[in-house]
């Protein structure tokens, strides 16, 4: 009854960033916006080093909401990218479904500005469809915790699992031995913790 | 097996709004009172500006529970007003019931004070006769963060969908395009950094 | 497929208090003491105002964990006291299990110290043999927050109601027409806030 | 030893607001949008309740700092207006110390974006130079926590007076006689439990 | 340089208790109610227990603001009882500093809502004509923290001493063997750990 | 349709100690270092009193990661020990599930640093072979709260129950009277507020 | 005219541990218990690690505050130990004064249970009397943040200098290459953080 | 009384910066690694922006206490770097203070790991010799928020000015006309919320 473990594979997956706009993103107060910031960008890390097919769409990037964050762009020059015309819902939108479809993949990684809204729907519109769908929470922003606690349950009840960009990236890695040396520079990217730990080893005068 | 998503429809739905009152008010501590009142009077504009059915009810308005705030009372001055003589869930009201099913509405939208009490039992009952619910979570308030935790749980396993007013908005706004102006000046209205882009962006000398 | 809406029932109710005692007490950190004696008093004080068959409990009271609350031995002189010579789990006690039988009742309202053991325990056996099971989340305390919420998922996923005391007040007692001073009384007596709006009602110039 | 008590006279006072512009104000993390909102105007309101001489000034409000919040604007159409063309410490501008010095107040009332710069460096020029100063707490932000208490800190040691705009207004007000209906109403537009008392207290079916 | 140590002493303190009304309690927002009542209730008692002249006074009693909590009323009958007809700061009403005089201490204990102004104000005005004040503050109670914080810092540079009523209860009663019975019990009816300590050590079946 | 209870059983059930390695550790920050180290220390000596077979594994423990804390690598010398050679999920190591199948136990009891990998993909496994999974949460620790509820939210979803070891322990123990001193010991030893407990009730001049 | 660098010496330096008793340790709830044990009992260490003269006083330890905590008063079995009668200010106990001069030391090193009562009424005296104090903040406990924030208010403007029990020891030692060994040991017993990363170091594989 | 402004110069200051090593780093958890890591980044920009001259030093980097994190070396490869034999206040080692005499200046700014030892020890010595002290909080960090305050109290009450370093940079900026371009990058580079603001500001249809 309970609800079955989806393991992320890396030949399924696929990434949908939605409407992390400069504007937006002044809206995000559930997370410190130096947190956030390396969280968005570390998505994106891990989706180009993962290979993972991704797409971009953004809400009225030519109004207040702000264009698109410059480092995404720049992360992804031939990916999709979708400017919605109107639609909310990115779901709502036939291009952006049509790139969902055409990347062939069942499952759907998904982080956004604002969690309740430009996460929370096609989140559900997707596992409507019968989509595996694994929200990134702390790559995702709102409001405040009410908000997202709210959000999340939502989710989470429509079937949804939430997980957190690190946990993603282990889970579509696998195995250390796969690539030592690209994953450790992930994490010593955005973890500052783990950049350390890989200093003070690396630095040791036995190891010179 | 999850709970299926569940599509706010602008056509489809009725707002209850439960026990606003000014005594009650000052048992809310779960929430801070400016973002509070906040929160209710945008969830009143917005059941307005979509035209949904509303019904407002109180509890003993003659007594230290207090009147329901006039702002409510003026916004809606046509619709149905039950004062409840004595009933704690306004379910076993007949008249609240009543006006319910007049609206030939199928999802409810229901917020109130206080949110385990005013809010939980009649979404209960009202998901019990099959009823789709959605739980205005910040617009509704109580006593503190481990009560509302409690009466979230509640609400959520009987099958209530947890929203915030500001995804209520989008999700039965669905389209910009239905009317940038009008959804733009209820965020303008009720969400300071809204208003703060939309100001930044309309008075840049370029616009001018 | 959702929990469905077991509504209190005050004929068909009974309330085990699992031990409240004043060494264990020193234990709950994750509610204020001043809050949380005032919890468990309006919880015994409720008991008491419907006229609840109540269950005390008690384990090794001769020892570090201290006796009961006094306070809750006087108010239920007659009720059937269990001191557990040393299960843990209360209802692995024929004793209280036989007295839980006694009352007849189907609905079982549960509170104790520490949530993920005195109350967690019975509650889930309670649920095993098909009792209705209602946790009242804050008259029972535990060590920190970490566990409470560890508990409380425990519990509602195996099918318990979690709710406060002033919840459960309300949904049993239903309307106030049944006694307005009463149930009054009881408010005012263990929320200030309500206090304080009857005492601002009544003192009013007008009224006197 | 101690400071001495300098207490606020609204006819030797003046308002400086510096620097809340709608850009800068998604830098403000410290204070939830909704209270800071409505506290900044509560201040605007309060300076313009007691006719206090107040000036306003900007940083490079045609660039990514944004335009000075459209209400403030309105609030004082003939106040002195500073639009500084690079000084960061509003006391470095001399129109603006000029501004300072025309209304022959010596008792300063700051405010400002962000607190540890644009409100304490003129609030330490002036004391420098004198002046009596009062830091209006809660109609200041800034980036968090920890900044606010160490610009508090460093202000405070050098002989500022922490205040928040309740406080002023009614150290300015002195006596209720002076206006009940005008401090009423400026409370009641701006503190919601004050409000709800109001609105309780006038509603009731004796006054009526 | 540093302030000097000045020690309670029970012949030559007086209690200042202002504005505690059931109105403007509402506003309190930086107490749990729970606790801040008890804190107030517990402050009335050591009081009384230590015999020290105290003195109420109110705020528009007839008003919104509410009258005085009856509990203090009836500790206090006959203490002198200012009900202002419209100071705001206490120290501005001649009956009241009038009453202050007439006790003939210098050592100033004051509790009251708001704290940053009916506590602050005759705090500042009495340590400048040279009385010694000692602010209670977990009996006093304002808007939220960064009120408080600012009201803690204003009223502690100009010399007042920040106390709790606890550690005031200590610093009068300075020795137990004054009254071990005495303040064993007004503890024990104030500080549920401390009462669950006493029955603890008083039921151990060594003690009976 | 709610999830079963499944009740710990000292002769079903198992220990799963996963990277709990003194460079990982640096990334806990969900939990105080001072509780945490108590917590992993407390679970070693559990697994420990009641004789639960044991398995550790570690994950490069000759790199940044660091070797695995020293205390329970000698609380279980003879511990089938899998330092696993890149496989980042647990049970994707064959030794490592061999060895679980060895101890023939059905009821795993997990925890592991960090919570959304090391624990949950384990956890999620072994769910989707059939074990009775129970999380340790407070023995389990990683980068902050969101993570951590991100982590929690799938792992019940998914069937596992949400344990502290403190309940563990009591579930596992069922009853004082198998051994009061032992589990006294234990809990003397871990919980400084039991301590006390038991030092005051041994030390008082009746007892001695 | 600010306050002067008094630096710890450990040739000058004595310290004070008052009523860290077991009863007592129940009314700490500003500090995790965990979390106060292990800063006590570090603060224990190190006074023995730099042969500080120490004196242990305890109130009423044989009725419901219960002993001083058995390690302390293994940890130093011969120095003075002073069971106050019932002075609740250790200062007004003659023999504990003594005991302060005939260590001949005039920086005095305080620590104790509860902080606004037995460590400020100490620290308050002795700062009266010309000795330099210094107030060991996590080493001292009491209810709340609130009433730990008052005591420290106290008694660093009475010109006591507010540390922790590291700050402490590196200010006595001074240069590491005193005792590499001995510093690291203790820092290691008490900080995991600190112990993880020197087993880090040891463990290498080049280093073994 | 107060203490005076004393105004940051880009003339006569100069920078500190102490054990920001790699092993140092996993012991502060007052501010999250995010965050901190940014603080002492964009702390080691503006010191090489402004031209400041800068002083690294370390404790003991070729133990566990880990080197120097790699950035800080880079950005300054010629400056004065003391790696500090044994003295854990930096100010008692010659080589240190005479880097520090070299420099001519007489404004210090300091920051480093952990706070309350190696940012208060120099800061305190200092400040006895005279120099005006800067702590630049944001860019030192510590065990945890209670260790903070004290440390800050600490060195406040003995004369410095608690900044963080976006107020630094603005003061000693002074006028964003010295340099808009190079001020303006230092901040889109540390304070996403800022770059957002440029970027919108900058991707608007109307300035391309």
């Amino acid at each position: 009854m309970s609800k079955p473990y989806v393991r992320l594979d890396k030949n399924d997956a696929a990434v949908l960033m939605v409407d992390h706009q400069t504007g937006l993103l002044s809206l995000v107060r559930d997370i410190d916006p130096d947190k956030f910031k390396n969280n968005v960008l570390a998505m994106g890390d891990l989706a180009q080093y993962f290979g993972l097919p991704t797409i971009l769409t953004t809400s009225f990037e030519t109004g207040p909401n702000g264009p698109l964050v410059p480092e995404l762009k720049e992360q992804f020059p031939s990916a999709p990218y979708i400017a919605r015309p109107g639609q909310i819902n990115a779901w709502d939108n036939e291009d952006f479904v049509q790139a969902v479809k055409d990347t062939g993949k069942k499952q759907l990684i998904i982080a956004g500005v604002v969690t309740e809204v430009c996460v929370a729907f096609p989140a559900l519109s997707a596992l409507a469809e019968g989509y595996d769908v694994f929200v990134v929470t702390d790559a995702s922003g709102t409001f405040n915790e009410l908000t997202r606690h709210s959000a999340w349950d939502r989710m989470s009840q429509a079937g949804a699992q939430l997980m957190t960009w690190f946990g993603l990236a282990c889970e579509l890695h696998r195995d250390w031995r796969n690539d030592i040396e690209g994953l450790g520079t992930l994490f010593s990217n955005h973890i500052p913790d783990y950049r350390n730990l890989i200093t003070s080893y690396n630095t040791l005068p036995e190891k010179q």
